[in-house]
């Protein structure tokens, strides 16, 4: 079941800039290994902005909602979700 | 060159149905061809709405605008686009 | 899987009133069959607004869009869901 | 005397962890016995938020007020609310 | 029990000026009616625009929605609700 | 002459508790002193937020602006003003 | 006492334009006559828009409404009144 | 002098296409025009929105207003004027 | 030539007191000064809010810009300029 | 390809100032390498405003993203990218 999920990025303006670095060095292994497993499906870098567009391909609004909070950067993003459906004149792939 | 594209449709409020429906089977002849090309990566439903997202992947600006006038359905339709870079966090595919 | 949704009404300026009146009967039907087979959870309006809020229990994002995508009023309305998970202080029931 | 409350959670950004766990906690316990007691009849996570939809059955505007405003996590959430009235599709329980 | 009430008039564009003034003359009659009763317990106008605040001190949110639903213009309005609640700096009165 | 006055407060985040407990005894004395003379008419609580609705009856724009950059909680809070008029079908009291 | 108006002007989409251009002319002596007396003090054309900020110099809210309300093009307007006080590094004049 | 300006057009909904086609010709004839003589520097459009971003080069304020005034489309668009400086790293050319 | 200013004044959380009451000093000082040489033509309180409503008289965007960017609380403003033109139903002065 | 970019400076609130100024002055370096190179085709500050409207002329999304990401103050920015297509009634330079 697909979402299209889209993920801003505020940065804590007085952590320690290694702490930070450490903290996205951890997103960074856990989105690779999410994609690995094909749960998310698509991530992409909005030009000029620290955001991401992402499609999530999970089994229910609980596992993606468990895959979510367990960002490393959840504490420093602000996160939209909407759901998707097939769309009608979509062509079979 | 990926583009994100959300669509939103709003149908006349006077136009004879059948004369709608005429317009919105070219959309979808005209979406699905796309899709064939390969020009038109994506096209999901948003749960609920009349709006789509869509993944466009074309070789510039002029080729995107080409394609989004030509809609059938573009002027009944508010579309805003986000060009998209790759994510560094994006594993090779 | 539950889902939150919030219906604004917006009647048609230029129908007969009993032509929308039948809109608004096959709606309430359908939307009562719903709730009896306990997919439409709950339905509230929202003291003052041509509105409800509602909480759907669906197999998935697919067949919630062909519920809503099916109200006798969707033409007329705008619909926005957001997809609802277990909260970690709810109690069980 | 039904409400629908939206609480989104801001956490402060110079406290120490441990105490706003103690805030957590306090609040996890506060929202159970609220539960338990009925007035506070549903609890939602919005999936990829830091935010619950709640439904809050009471008395009147003050006991909600008295409620919302006892919330151990009142000072570092935004919270809006609206009244809800039975809506004339909604079949009886 | 008090609520804040925010009426924004929207004219229909087609009516005649005959039919529009008989229902406003209607809505003053019922506005009227509401203010002896003591539940519609203040009504202002805000300076240059079609609108009004309102104070309205009724049993229950459903009463509420009995009354507004109920306004002769309620057809050509946005309406906004907001649940009021005792001040803690409020003087007795 | 009557305005409507929503006063939201954002309370500092870094101000020692018993500093700001002291800027709130403040405000309370000042409203309430305000009330008793007839000039801060209303003030009501929003239900679950730090907001509050007021009515003032002043002699004019300049009375209400001393009046409202006096409050002891000024610094922390955003204000907005709507000067009200007589409704045509507001009665008598 | 002054006050800040901002005014946009939404034209009528299916009034013929001679009945329209004749409100504007009326409109037009309607704000001349209360330039020359005084109380319209100022009114310019904010560049590229349909829309006017003006300053007004009356002896209270009700006034204000009473011209406001009393312009021809009111009914094809949105206007948009703030109460203005003296600033306090303003000269004297 | 330079402005940024943006224009959104906004068809008539029941005007004959003929005859707004006459206007979109006069229209192009008239920004033409003002290309040629350097007052209207540059005009892109926004990809996928019926919308133009454009750069004027005038002596003042009421010229632009002269301008935009006289646009064809004038009366189905919104306009947004940005007055713009020089930027201090900006090169001389 | 005119144009409409409004500023926004965001206090610096944490700087002394003292030094802050030093900038709007200097703030005062120059903002007289420019009324003096008639450059600000008006400056205006927005009742309520720590805001205020100018007008400029000035030769060109260059210098309004030279002159906005050089108020001693630019840095601690948000401010939006809007260019002004000559009303056509404005009266001659 | 042409791309339309709006940036906003928001100055760190803590930094000292000759930090700070050393940033810009890698930033003024950095925007006028790319003015010479021609892939920043303008650079204007919005009068009143910590923000410039930039043009870029770039080969693709990636390499504006490159850029942009790569600038001194982006994360002391906000950066909004719309891509620019011809205008059909542009004229050729």
């Amino acid at each position: 079941m697909l979402y299209h999920v889209r993920m801003d990025v505020h940065p804590p303006q007085s952590m320690e800039p290694a702490k930070f670095d450490a903290i996205k060095a951890a997103e960074k292994a856990y989105a690779q290994e999410l994609q690995h497993s094909g749960k998310w499906v698509n991530l992409w870098r909005i030009v000029g902005e620290y955001s991401n567009i992402s499609i999530f391909d999970v089994a229910d609004n609980d596992e993606l909602q468990a895959i979510l909070s367990g960002l490393p950067l959840f504490p420093f993003m602000t996160v939209k979700v909407m759901p998707l459906a097939r769309h009608p004149s979509a062509i079979e792939r």
